[in-house]
């Protein structure tokens, strides 16, 4: 990784320091490695913590990262029998925290690691999506102002690319005090 | 419970049968006695269903029936670790999969409890809910026709009645062959 | 109006001053008195403003003020020949532009009547109404925050409360330097 | 137009036959000519009608048809003084009034042209736009169900392409009996 990336990383992503790993190193050691590409390091990083979550996060424990852009991220994940509902497809609230989580990580790895929380998240269903089907799911992030995230987020199913169910989150960046912001950890 | 209530639930809640247990007897014991309210009781039921819950269900596990009316139901719930996001407070994604699961049994419970899909859903996030505050959640059926069920949920602390979530969940009934309805099984 | 009361709304409401007044004289002398009811007062003002308007928000310039709290307001409208689709009935793009001018109004009048933009709007629709049928619509203002504001709007026939409509509005505050505060013109 | 567009618009596009003309025949002599895109001729036929609307459709009189396909439309506007609020950008009401009408022309247009009613939109609000701007608005159908159809829609300035807006509307096919399905007329 070269001079003119790092510092373009610290002014966009001051918050997660190249030099400070954001979970155990032998996770780190299992990412695939790509080093031109800083918004997809991010989002291995962001998108691994949440494997060893203990908290709600874990919803989100069997998405894997597939790609990332200076304005949105992908993701995929099997449906499997945890994802939902009695009738064995995937469960609408799964669903919609996978909008909540994965977008906010959009944000998190394509502008701002800070601090932020959610002002308002919706789901239209489409389509179900049965045990064993493969989801790829793209999170984008559609404006971000001095104060709030808009983001939006496309499920599809990987075999035929049908759409499975369409999101929307904004969300608000905590104040942060100018001088608490330089020793500010990673977010997420 | 006397004939006239029976056939009220017969036309209301036909999928319901009285004799046919929802779930493990044992658990049944557990429940407070209601024999005045039909409402209550299917809410004590359904809710407790998901106690056993190993699908995307078990996000409402820690529900807990509070009361039912003919258009609306009342459960509680203590924000727990398996609740929150990394600063602690209620995950966006646990409130949306609330809103998910309490609205639906709202509908089952005071309307029909047949099969339905979601077709829209979304939430407002007002203030956080720290570990161990105690929510009263508070779904309520806005419209049922044909077709559709409309509902809203809020989410209140206990303690000060404040607002820290609400929502809206819009269902589509599946469509059910006439002479299949008469032997349909409970749905939740 | 008492010193306290006019200190009050000097902090509250604080583009609003008393002796500025918001429209025609000849109009205001139409109002009905109340000079109990600051809020009722304002919502007078607000309201009556719309009638003279050129620009979109002609859309609401046959609501009239029924109530307000410190919390909401209530008008009234009947439904009219520009309100209606095809069909007849209140047209689903007037009850939208309704739930962005009352809700926005909502804040003025309760809180702050400062520079603010729309950031998300949804309407979930129950009921048609038709020509001539009288609706009374109330706006609530669930939380005013330093950025934002998170507002809610019914819609009922008068005639037996039947629900027609139900939406939200999210606000946020423009940005406005201390210093320009004190001599902000009312903004609606 | 052969046989084969007529056979498969008398299957798609039941309720807009050929030889019966949507509005007045001058307007139509006005109408740029497209043979080989019916949608694209659809489109032009349905929104030419909102120009002598009378009714809140007139909110999208000065709206003109740029292009169509099987699946979405698009229009553009100049925004205008009857489109703007009093800080002279695009109202929000206006905005959402768009969405509703736009996107169910997109529907008529591309899928079925029966009557349908709203029960769900919202819009998230990006950028103002000013008095003279021009607006590109894509409506695309997302899903049409047998008794719902999903669609979205994008505002983008056309200088530079920026987001303005984008919404959302479902809407619920109202249930026709089939033998008056024969003989219904255009719907929009």
């Amino acid at each position: 990784m070269g001079t003119g990336i790092e510092s373009s990383t610290s002014n966009i992503f001051q918050t997660l320091p190249a030099n400070k790993p954001l979970f155990d190193p032998l996770l780190m050691d299992l990412l695939p490695k790509n080093d031109n590409n800083i918004y997809q390091q991010r989002l291995e990083q962001i998108i691994y913590r949440l494997k060893t979550s203990n908290n709600f996060n874990k919803a989100a424990k069997e998405i894997y990262p597939v790609a990332a852009t200076s304005s949105s991220i992908v993701v995929e994940m099997v449906v499997g029998k945890d994802h939902v509902n009695n009738k064995g497809t995937l469960h609408g609230g799964q669903t919609a925290a996978l909008v909540d989580i994965v977008t906010s990580r959009a944000v998190a790895v394509t502008h701002k690691n800070i601090p932020m929380s959610s002002t308002d998240l919706s789901v239209s269903y489409f389509l179900p999506a049965k045990i064993g089907e493969n989801l790829i799911i793209t999170a984008t992030v559609l404006k971000v102002g001095r104060t709030m995230a808009f983001t939006e987020i496309e499920f599809r199913r990987q075999v035929d690319d049908a759409l499975i169910a369409k999101g929307k989150h904004n969300l608000a960046f905590l104040p942060i005090p100018q001088d608490k912001m330089e020793n500010l950890g990673p977010y997420y």
